[in-house]
């Protein structure tokens, strides 16, 4: 998507036609800087010190990163070091694994020299296949978008509340809960996006308000506190958010506070769609309460606020004295029984194990 | 209650015996610093600034201010000015009103020698009044602390949450929702308390977190995002919170995200209960959804973030760009069919309009 009126994707290969950049995402919402990837180490160090974010974002860096690696040394022990070190970057990240297992499926078989070049192209494969995945969840929200607005008078703005950053920053492009609002944008609706700023780690005010700023999409950020508040006096049509997990019977893993705003929407009657590759579906579980472990993540990320001082100068605050004890639950799980409806790169779909099965051809019984 | 081990009011009078001491709450949880009042400009200052803040406290406030200004000059004229001096700091605080009205009348018909001295003691009756409507709140809500431990092992914590700070720094002693937490402390209950920070204003994390970790009460402070979650997972066993005002039928109007919170109870059937004096019941309307306006705060309560810098400076970070559109709603309505009970100085009552009416003997119809 624009950025300062520039199309832009969150990596892609420089002009010189070999190196890859992306933007460094610890910079912003302060500064836009582009850092340029050249081999295995500047690779590992941007998915590590999380430059680059979100997991098919990450699966993308890894997927260039370990074609960096055999641009530099296409050997047999360079193809087995060179994944186990992208590997580590981010262990539990699930794209990151899938993406090194793709490059590495098709290239191990052939000569050392000819291993680069097949991987940049597998590399590029993989980031197209994420941006027309989320195209794909983009025109499906767009048909819901549209059905809300034909509600409306001709200027009115749909208003759509978001969660996190499930934006184009967090994929190649396009993004997960935002793709229906980008092609609703494009499509000439009047469109007015809430944005949670979701803490702890404030994605929400960081990039998704950054996002929207630079594509001109209307938006106003909100504490998290507010969305109730929001949908009880009717300014909110349409919760939008993504997902970091679903359960093969529709509960849905995302960002902590998620489950607070689908009640809201429940009791207000507001639809809440999320928005989600069926890459991220786990068909190995069915109880999201019970089954889906919520990371514990550091308190500092509690205690301490990120941001900017008058002069510039990018720096962290502490809100509470030494020692006040935290804690700091990463996600949270929505019910299926709140959600609206799955909106998936093959269409949209109910919250439902049966719906969900039949919509992948899976048998989820297994 | 207890600050470092030393027990405290909001509001006291000094050693010296005439001058009137407060705590600087803008300077917490940095940092404990008493402000000594000694004359009329110095209360103003300390209403406006809000070194104090919190209804009651700024009603005791202003009731010591005016006893001040009397005792610097008595006359008819200067009981005039002070009057609407102090009724100017915080025009909408209604406490504020009620307390140099209950002065006036009490000091008007004087000789001017005589008013100071019947001002010093009726602000002090005022203060009392508050510390004792506190303490029978604290003594209802101890009795609903108890069943709920009496169904735990003995050293099984009762776990609470509580959002924003109900707590004895905005009022004279006890606090609203953090009395029946301090009782049940003082009973020897094993409690935990789980202090919402409460964006964007953060009183969780810089006034409830700081009152609970003086006076020795486990707790752990959490984003505003996570309450959901730890209801859903077992980890809280009530839900105490204050009231700005509530309706004669139990709709409750509190600090911004109040609502979200009260969903999720009623999701988890975690009992919801909210503590307040029944001088803030508004018996004037009856549907809050409607009735009560929310007020919009500066937008820079949400893109600033206050806090220490390693340094120990106290200052604020930005955490977007310049120009991100904000939205700041400051208090939610939460309707009463989400509400256990109100608690109140005469007792556990129903948040209905029979029930309301019944305890404070109005006939609500008016």
């Amino acid at each position: 998507m624009n950025v300062d009126g520039k199309p832009y994707r969150s990596i892609w290969v420089n002009s010189d036609g070999w190196s890859v950049d992306i933007i460094d995402q610890t910079r912003l919402p302060h500064e836009f800087s582009v850092l340029n990837l050249q081999n295995l180490a500047q690779a590992c160090a941007a998915i590590r010190d999380m430059a680059v974010r979100g997991a098919p974002l990450i699966g993308s860096t890894a997927a260039y990163g370990y074609y960096l690696a055999l641009n530099t040394d296409g050997s047999d022990k360079n193809l087995a070091t060179a994944y186990d070190e992208l590997l580590q970057t981010r262990p539990t990240a699930v794209n990151l694994r899938w993406a090194l297992d793709r490059i590495r499926g098709k290239v191990a078989a052939l000569p050392a020299a000819q291993r680069a070049e097949n991987a940049f192209a597998e590399a590029a494969a993989i980031a197209e296949l994420d941006v027309e995945t989320n195209r794909q969840i983009g025109l499906h929200g767009l048909k819901l978008i549209e059905q809300i607005a034909a509600q409306k008078a001709d200027d009115e703005a749909v208003n759509i509340l978001t969660h996190c950053n499930a934006g184009w920053l967090a994929t190649v492009d396009w993004g997960t809960a935002t793709a229906p609002i980008y092609m609703a944008h494009e499509a000439g609706i009047p469109l007015h996006v809430w944005v949670d700023e979701t803490r702890p780690r404030n994605q929400g005010a960081s990039l998704t308000a950054w996002e929207l700023q630079h594509h001109a999409v209307p938006h106003t950020l909100i504490v998290d506190n507010a969305g109730g508040h929001l949908m009880q006096t009717g300014a909110v049509d349409l919760c939008l958010v993504g997902s970091d997990r679903t359960t093969r019977s529709g509960d849905v893993c995302n960002k902590i506070g998620t489950y607070l705003k689908a009640l809201a929407a429940a009791d207000n009657g507001i639809p809440f769609y999320v928005c989600l590759p069926s890459s991220t579906i786990d068909w190995t579980i069915s109880d999201g309460l019970q089954q889906v472990p919520i990371e514990q993540r550091n308190g500092i990320e509690v205690s301490q606020v990120s941001g900017r001082l008058k002069n510039g100068e990018i720096t962290s605050v502490s809100i509470v004295t030494e020692g006040t004890p935290v804690a700091n639950p990463a996600f949270d799980v929505t019910p299926a029984k709140l959600v609206s409806g799955l909106i998936t790169e093959a269409g949209i779909i109910d919250a439902t194990e049966s719906e969900i099965g039949r919509a992948f051809a899976r048998d989820s019984s297994n």
